[in-house]
């Protein structure tokens, strides 16, 4: 059992001063849990890389104290990593039946079968070690999403997942305001609260709102053909586009396969109602009318090999977009797809159809709480300590001001980063030391083994190509018998600077014949390297990657 | 001289279905002149490229015809080619004093001396050939800019360069309304229209609202450094916030290469007053308390070589961030640049300054016209016929329908593409044929040699690295006397995946040694190449670039 002295540690390996890989650790004397599990999207300059991880190296360290891992909701910032996780721990997984369906899809895909999945409710509490841990039902932009109440020796730590406060969703009941509120009175050690939009004035508006206006743009539009791109995990989105196509009489298709999986998961697990004879196959679209159809796609974000780009560069095998196309982009921008986006805008408004999107009509609202929302949940688990969370340093240092704000003393609120460790007993908090915690690059199979160097050499390569030079020596006499030969890639346009590596090629010639030994491979590398630089600045102000290659026959 | 059936062509090589590149062309029968001649930023595929210029492929071709360029101001997207214009063609360039003083700086930066720059105050006409050319005085976010009126055989066109609807500007008159209504009394042909803010409802503020915040943020802190980021040439901005530093006795320092230089320019030539005692070298900084400084810096972009970017990474040799720093960044993201803003943002706030951005305060207005001040324009000028310019094709879209719902008739609008030749006579306007148009790529000192093949090459580079495969053969029998050996860079971290390279060269090997004849250079290539590409494939799921160099010796 823990001793008098233990104190309870919170830390996080991801989502603290970055966008992503969600992932909040408890440990109390000899138990951890772990709350969600996500991945992050490479970073411009991660050239190559298909997803960011956390950094699993304490957890694998401290395998025997791993109890399970609690979920908040189904989005891939909070359960994508669960595939790489699970090959290092097998704990049980913990969540909601939608979250538990989405995860099931994700470890079909890893051939992950040995997998123990617990689903709970909101309302019920479970024990993992020395913790509780109570669902509370939120709302948020999948449906499904819970906050986790964790009773610990220390007391009660509360974790909001992502949320926003909906009095009206389209499916089952707002946020559980009433069992903040109670466990506000009980009294909250610490609050781990969302910050995704504290630097947002006022509130976000209800996802019914997006309806009113789907309901307008069908009504205004009863000949075209419509075509709503949005997020495959938004189900209730997704619901009120079919509710408008049945209003109108109207077939709803769906094109994109995270899409397709998405909604044959919901369908089968009831969030998501869509009667058969409304649903019909892609291949099926050609037998209905432009005023009988809706197609529900992929692609909102601009992403290159989704649906809506492909239909946007006539590139996709079924769907070809006409002139008299309504489509509604339903989501905003995340930030650094701005530009694919507005791509994907430009190339279907020049195919003539009619595109709207956010800033022209209020297609979309957002998952994630404003100042006032957030303020209403300070002001109901009026907590002892904050933790702000899912946010870059400029959210969580927002959210900071905002509790200041509120009346919560400076020294009681945590602005950390991945790894820092929060200590707590009942009345105190402080910062004490870290645990590793970093960026993991999954590139294809490989899993960390594409690190700074390897990123610096695509980058090197990315920016003015390289360059191979090749020379065979004599083993006995060390002396040059063929070459040096020059092979580039990525650097000039070969035919039309035939010149330039003829001379740069006389160049290395004429420095490897100065008469200097030239058997030191070393020397000569660098002879090669040093001679071919210069000379191709100075004649381009470009530097490849220059690769001296010797062959000792 | 012009025969009877001479029509007047109007085209773009830059500015339509793109941003930046601005370049605009009017030719009739013998005589050609250019507005604008601008550089766009490449695109995020453009791997290493620094520029992108227009096709001049249809003016050096007609050399002869080409009487002057006309400039409408001096940013970047309209003047930033003319050094590589130049090169081609040695034409007159028409000006105002700021713009030609900003030609100027840029025309010694590439040694070209031999330019016949000609001075032009608003108000005044130049002759030009056949054309005769009118400077409009207009308001936009650089001073000195100016709509044109150019007086054609076939009519008066008008061109409105950038501009937005100031009626307090910083420095001199309101944009020349009574000018663009004169005109269109007298009846204007053509109006080639920006299209830039064509998106956003209602009326752009004027410059000096942003006066009023400065004013208000150096009020709130009256003992903090003040630190102020702009785009360099947005001189009315710079004005303020010097005339803010004047007021509470702060002296104003210069940070950043660009920032300087066009202070430099302006002051020379009187549009930004500075007292010289209120202006102090980056050097003497140390010398002044915290509430006796403005620091006016570069970087409000993010650019990561930018002064601002180098203090957040304390990388900048002159000013160090302190906690007690207020930066303002006084710019909206031009888009594709929010996340690298984003992270210097968050780089100075975890130093401890605070920083206040679009979004927290009104720190930035816009130099281009939104949709009430588009509409006022074409009330004035009331032209027959309209050519919306300067935006994407979203934004030339929607210009369209803008004048459609002033009463415009639709086949009087022309929505273009770079290149497509606009045919008018006194009545009439019609797209003909097109000139040659792209995008010339700048690398280096490399103009046009970075083709698709050279960027399709880097793009594969950046994602997977690659592996050479070094082979020598004997001269005589064609027999393998050395290799295969594997080099790989930006594939795999090398030390942690010697097996893997090991057994790739084995793999090669026995292909190679599986009693086929290998003498022929190309069947040994392929042999190679596709047994390493199957092999690396099933290992990892990646495609590093397979370059096999085989040595003769």
């Amino acid at each position: 059992m823990a001793s008098k002295k233990t104190r309870l540690k919170v830390f996080s390996l991801g989502g603290l001063q970055e966008i992503g890989k969600n992932m909040t650790v408890l440990e109390y004397g000899g138990d951890i849990i772990i709350i969600d599990c996500g991945v992050a999207f490479p970073e411009d300059d991660m050239l190559g890389i298909d997803l960011v991880i956390p950094d699993f190296t304490y957890l694998t360290k401290n395998k025997n104290k791993v109890r399970a891992v609690f979920l908040t909701h189904g989005h891939e910032d909070h359960i994508g990593s669960i595939p790489y996780f699970l090959r290092e721990l097998n704990v049980p997984i913990c969540g909601t039946k939608l979250t538990l369906g989405l995860v099931e899809t994700k470890l079909k895909e890893h051939n992950l079968t040995d997998v123990d999945k617990v689903c709970i409710s909101p309302g019920e509490v479970v024990e993992a070690g020395v913790f509780r841990v109570e669902f509370i039902h939120t709302t948020h932009s999948i449906a499904d999403s819970v906050a986790l109440a964790i009773y610990t020796p220390a007391g009660i730590v509360i974790h909001t997942g992502d949320f926003k406060v909906d009095y009206t969703p389209i499916q089952g009941e707002p946020i559980d305001l009433q069992r903040f509120a109670e466990l506000g009175r009980e009294g909250v050690l610490l609050l781990c609260c969302e910050s995704t939009n504290v630097e947002q004035k006022g509130y976000t508006m209800s996802e019914k709102t997006v309806g009113v206006i789907f309901e307008e743009i069908f009504r205004q539009s009863p000949h075209q053909r419509i075509m709503v791109a949005t997020f495959s995990s938004n189900i209730h989105r997704i619901q009120q586009v079919v509710n408008s196509a049945i209003k109108h009489k109207r077939k709803v298709t769906v094109v994109g396969r995270s899409m397709a999986n998405v909604v044959k998961t919901a369908c089968e697990l009831g969030y998501l109602d869509i009667p058969t004879h409304v649903l019909v196959d892609v291949t099926e679209i050609k037998n209905y009318k432009d005023d009988e159809l809706v197609i529900i796609t992929t692609g909102s974000q601009g992403e290159p090999m989704a649906a809506l780009s492909r239909m946007a560069a006539s590139d996709h095998r079924q769907v070809e977009i006409k002139p008299t196309d309504k489509i509604i982009i339903s989501a905003s921008p995340i930030p650094g797809n701005e530009k694919t986006i507005t791509k994907v805008i430009n190339a279907l408004m020049s195919k003539g159809a009619e595109v709207i999107y956010e800033g022209l009509m209020e297609v979309h609202v957002s998952g994630h709480a404003k100042q006032e929302e957030i303020k209403l949940m300070h002001a109901l688990v009026k907590p002892k300590f904050l933790m702000p969370i899912h946010g870059e340093y400029r959210h969580l240092k927002q959210h900071k001001d905002l509790a200041v704000s509120l009346g919560m003393k400076k020294e009681n609120i945590f602005v950390m980063g991945i790894g820092d460790v929060l200590e707590l007993t009942e009345d105190t908090a402080r910062i004490n030391g870290a645990v590793p915690s970093g960026q993991v690059l999954v590139d294809g199979l490989g899993v960390g083994d594409v690190g700074n160097i390897v990123l610096r050499d695509r980058k090197h390569l990315s920016q003015d190509g390289l360059m191979i030079v090749v020379v065979s020596l004599d083993k006995e006499s060390g002396q040059i018998i063929a070459g040096p030969d020059i092979i580039s890639r990525g650097f000039v346009y070969v035919r039309e600077s035939e010149n330039l590596m003829e001379e740069a090629r006389g160049a290395v010639r004429s420095a490897l014949s100065d008469g200097r030994d030239i058997s030191e491979w070393s020397y000569l590398k660098t002879v090669i390297k040093d001679t071919l630089k210069e000379y191709v600045w100075q004649k381009t102000k470009r530097s490849p990657m220059i690769l001296p290659i010797i062959m000792e026959v």
